[in-house]
């Protein structure tokens, strides 16, 4: 499948570890990851010289094209709000679907859009461990 | 119209004010605003009580009974993103709109997809003065 992986590039990038877990896993589930380029410490930086609007309508297009986004919200940026959000106001008409992770002991402090979410076609996982993203993985995105 | 008011709750609320400010102009051209209670000083500790699951889905309801949504997106945060992204990934079904606005002076850290925002059925301001606010809301929401 096609996976737009969000992670928050002016935000917090503390998670960015984690993030980068997920990358490798749902390659080795045999997806093609649109966005790799966000994992990269420099990508603010790489982009500078892309304009504002065309970041916007790329990553618009990458929405559309995707079968599935992945987020780690942790950051609880716009950004990565918005692609959620994009994903699932649309997903009962495209079939598309959102997954969410966030480290669990943030629960407090995120949005509770991130510690609430419910839809048909999505799912949220807080999380304490690698081991459990992996799981949570396999359950939603194992071909 | 049905407004939904866009404002962080547990992010910066920094330009609250400015997001007070849109309220009382949506009001004053006759439009009722679903989201008042965002507002509030207290509004984290007022809705302790209500479980994360019943704040998503009380929100989601709200956006799908909105005729538009107003962010004022400063504070760049998941829930507002999440919203925007929301109401845009189902406008073309909908008809619903969003309209988006950020202090200009924090256009170098806020997400891209608040800067480079653009949409057939939304708009982004970023302002320096309430006047601007203002003439924006007149522009796009005067009934």
């Amino acid at each position: 499948m096609r996976i737009y992986l969000a992670c928050t590039v002016r935000g917090d990038r503390g998670t960015i570890a984690a993030a980068r877990h997920i990358h490798d896993r749902l390659v080795e589930l045999g997806h093609d990851v649109l966005t790799s380029h966000l994992l990269r410490d420099d990508v603010d930086a790489v982009e500078r010289n892309v304009s504002n609007h065309d970041v916007f309508l790329r990553d618009l297009a990458w929405l559309d094209s995707a079968d599935v986004v992945v987020a780690e919200a942790s950051g609880s940026t716009f950004g990565v709000g918005f692609e959620v959000g994009y994903i699932l106001g649309r997903a009962a008409t495209t079939g598309q679907r959102a997954y969410v992770l966030y480290q669990a002991e943030r629960e407090e402090t995120v949005s509770r859009m991130i510690s609430g979410l419910s839809h048909a076609q999505g799912a949220v996982l807080g999380y304490t461990t690698l081991a459990e993203i992996d799981a949570f993985l396999d359950i939603h995105l194992r071909g």
